[in-house]
């Protein structure tokens, strides 16, 4: 019988994060504090985040230990497995192997606790009583609702609207974790009441819920913000996934030719990719592929300068590939890639050629979706859904060029909490949204009079 | 860092079946044709079933090979991880072990998918091209949705009109797998229809969606009928679960004193319990436990008898613990424990007192699932909750008598698509319903006639 799942110890979780800032060949450049448009200092961030956090943010150091406490809260779900994807291969009838490495085993069901445990533990450890959040389809929400609590931390989260009500199991989830949760713009903040005047029938987006997040984290003593994704420090944390999946392709015998993730943020996909980006650093022949959709095309459609993190302007100014912090994606289904920005370590690597961006449409992304659930018996994540696609279209290729090659992608999270988009994919409601260059254009230039450098 | 999850190896999944058939004391009173009154012959059968599985209903072997394509399908999800839960032990200040067999992690999120692909491999090598069945929570149905889909054969799913309602996402599910569902009663069968005709606000049973499932496949060359409980052979593909599971606590060098699980028709406990109750018939201490929902409870309240399986009376006579054939239980979120019977294996170890029954009210259940949720990061299925909320009862106890115990309990499926009963319930909106001795009486009453063993 041919091996489907490889499974590593509980003493294989790794014990150090890997920090690719201190490999990568140039540098982002550094955040700025939007009122001296200086780089901020750590005494910027800490009414919002825990020293710890900040210092990893600037870290330039190659690996950064896991505390034991961690550590111990991963051991709920970790080392997650990786998986053959032997039936999906055949009906597609391709020489390439197809592997991913499954995420969705975790208590909320995707990538998102490997961070959310790190977060909450260095909160707690500094004392804080209170933690704000956004989050787009609800998967982060819910991961800092439970690793939250477990170190006894209570929760507000800020849900952007048109997830909100798309999702309502994701709310129950949260509550059931103990956590509150709001939708999106709100009136608990002045920012929300603000949006919400202006525009009354905003479906939300990722920009205007940090903004509430931070608004509410930095108006209180006792609480601090978390954020889901695009920092340094999230990156980081996320490399547990990368460096599993090195340790399990070692078990088989195989070295990955093309490895593939979805982008919101960036987080999953720099959790796998980084740990291989240094081998390609160090010369190893791997393609990266970074996938998202159509109608929010931050890598390759948005410009690379530096823009608000936030719809509000409250944040630093990140120099990230963007859309513009007051674009408001459609309402596509796929929640957690409706961000106006990336990573700025993603957009780095983007920028220098490192990684590889496509944007797919959404119709072929849920038949792909189908297809892998048919054939592997898990249904993906939205989000996850166009790295299924692109691991499809790879695999497909393959036959067509008569090639052999090795797909790792990752299968970021499941889509049992999502299974309204399949039911409006199914019944024929879905329809695609191609961001045209025009829109683009428009919303970009609404950043005229924000800085191209930190020297202005 | 302590252990918490046991893994197996692929080739560790047990390559036999086992049928309690041959150890127990008593065997069950054979199965009636409701015609002649006299037990059924594979004849009788063979219009509904395929022969493997008619001949493994009344198999002797104590042991029966699990066919090469089985356990490959098997190998998608299966070994299940064995889970040691030390959060929630710590919580309960116990010096009791709990241990969980995770059958979360099947295609559709509970232990149904074992006997789905076994089922659905016989009757593909029989040529049938089309099956129906039944569903309560959609667990079973969207099991079978899969599993015939790996092996070509269509699908139409009668879904159990209460669950069909608040479970959108299992319909969704089912259908991506490529099946047909349709709420019960229906208007596509003639028990459908009288039945909507009598009461068109009944909120359906698994008895009224099975006459439909069996009228339908009964009347149709090409179809075959498939149930997910109850039955002989359906147990019999569960008990890799305890198989498993005995490996598992070899290696960590455990015993188990106390077995849980919860039961509807009795296959999830059935699939856990029963290698080890074989243990007990050769003289080892075990307690074993079956719980049910105290708003329907067959084991504890129920008849010991002959009934009919389903409302319209097409199906034989099993004998078993019943609460007649016509009993609808109130609308409680366990779904898949709102069958009116047991399987006739089951009844029999209870009736022997190798197993003991007990009946919660559904608020202590859900009240102990949120509980597990915050500590174990799963949030486990209205069903599998009462197997929890026995397993904390269990440790509470060991607390109190400061007694040493190893508490094993089968955690049957996650409760991702349940979540609007956790709504319900942190609203307040759920209420406990407690069947009286009169519900019970008035509903056995209707049974009058029937016979009470097969000689008459």
């Amino acid at each position: 019988m041919k091996q489907t799942k490889i499974f590593l110890n509980e003493k294989d979780i790794p014990r150090q994060w890997y920090n690719i800032a201190a490999d990568m060949p140039n540098q982002p450049p550094p955040p700025l504090n939007p009122g001296t448009l200086q780089p901020i200092t750590p005494d910027d961030l800490s009414p919002l985040f825990p020293m710890p956090l900040i210092l990893q943010e600037v870290s330039q150091d190659r690996y950064i230990d896991i505390p034991e406490p961690v550590l111990e809260a991963l051991t709920l779900w970790r080392p997650s497995p990786l998986i053959r994807a032997h039936r999906l291969e055949k009906a597609l009838n391709t020489p390439a192997k197809i592997y991913f490495k499954y995420e969705g085993v975790s208590p909320t069901g995707s990538h998102k606790p490997n961070t959310a445990v790190a977060q909450a533990y260095y909160n707690h450890i500094e004392g804080v009583k209170r933690l704000t959040t956004e989050t787009g389809a609800g998967q982060w929400g819910s991961s800092l609702a439970f690793a939250a609590g477990m170190f006894g931390i209570d929760v507000k989260v800020y849900m952007v609207r048109v997830s909100f009500d798309q999702k309502p199991y994701r709310k129950a989830m949260i509550q059931s974790f103990g956590a509150e949760i709001v939708s999106s713009p709100s009136m608990d903040t002045q920012t929300g009441r603000k949006i919400r005047e202006k525009m009354p029938d905003t479906p939300g987006s990722l920009g205007i819920a940090i903004s509430e997040a931070v608004e509410d984290a930095a108006g209180r003593e006792d609480t601090n913000y978390s954020l889901g994704s695009v920092l340094n420090h999230v990156l980081l944390h996320q490399t547990i996934i990368g460096q599993e999946a090195k340790k399990q392709l070692e078990i088989v015998g195989e070295s990955a030719d093309v490895i593939i993730g979805c982008v919101g943020g960036g987080s999953n996909f720099a959790g796998l990719a980084f740990p291989f980006v240094r081998d390609k650093i160090n010369g190893a022949d791997i393609d990266f592929l970074a996938i998202e959709p159509a109608s929010c095309p931050t890598l390759t459609k948005g410009a690379h300068r530096y823009d608000f993190g936030d719809t509000a302007q409250l944040t630093p100014l990140s120099y990230m590939h963007t859309l513009g912090h007051g674009f408001v994606p459609p309402a596509i289904h796929a929640g957690g890639l409706r961000y106006h920005g990336d990573a700025p370590l993603l957009s780095q690597l983007v920028k220098d050629e490192l990684i590889r961006a496509e944007a797919y449409s959404q119709l072929d992304v849920f038949q792909s979706a189908i297809l892998f659930a048919k054939h592997e018996g898990i249904i993906p994540a939205p989000e996850t859904s166009h790295a299924v696609h692109a691991a499809v279209t790879q695999a497909i290729q393959a036959r067509e060029e008569g090639k052999e090659k090795t797909i790792l992608f990752n299968f970021s999270g499941h889509g049992y909490f999502d299974m309204s988009a399949y039911t409006n994919y199914l019944e024929g409601g879905l329809i695609d949204h191609v961001m045209t260059d025009e829109e683009i254009q428009e919303s970009l230039k609404k950043l005229e009079g924000l800085p191209l450098s930190f020297n202005g």
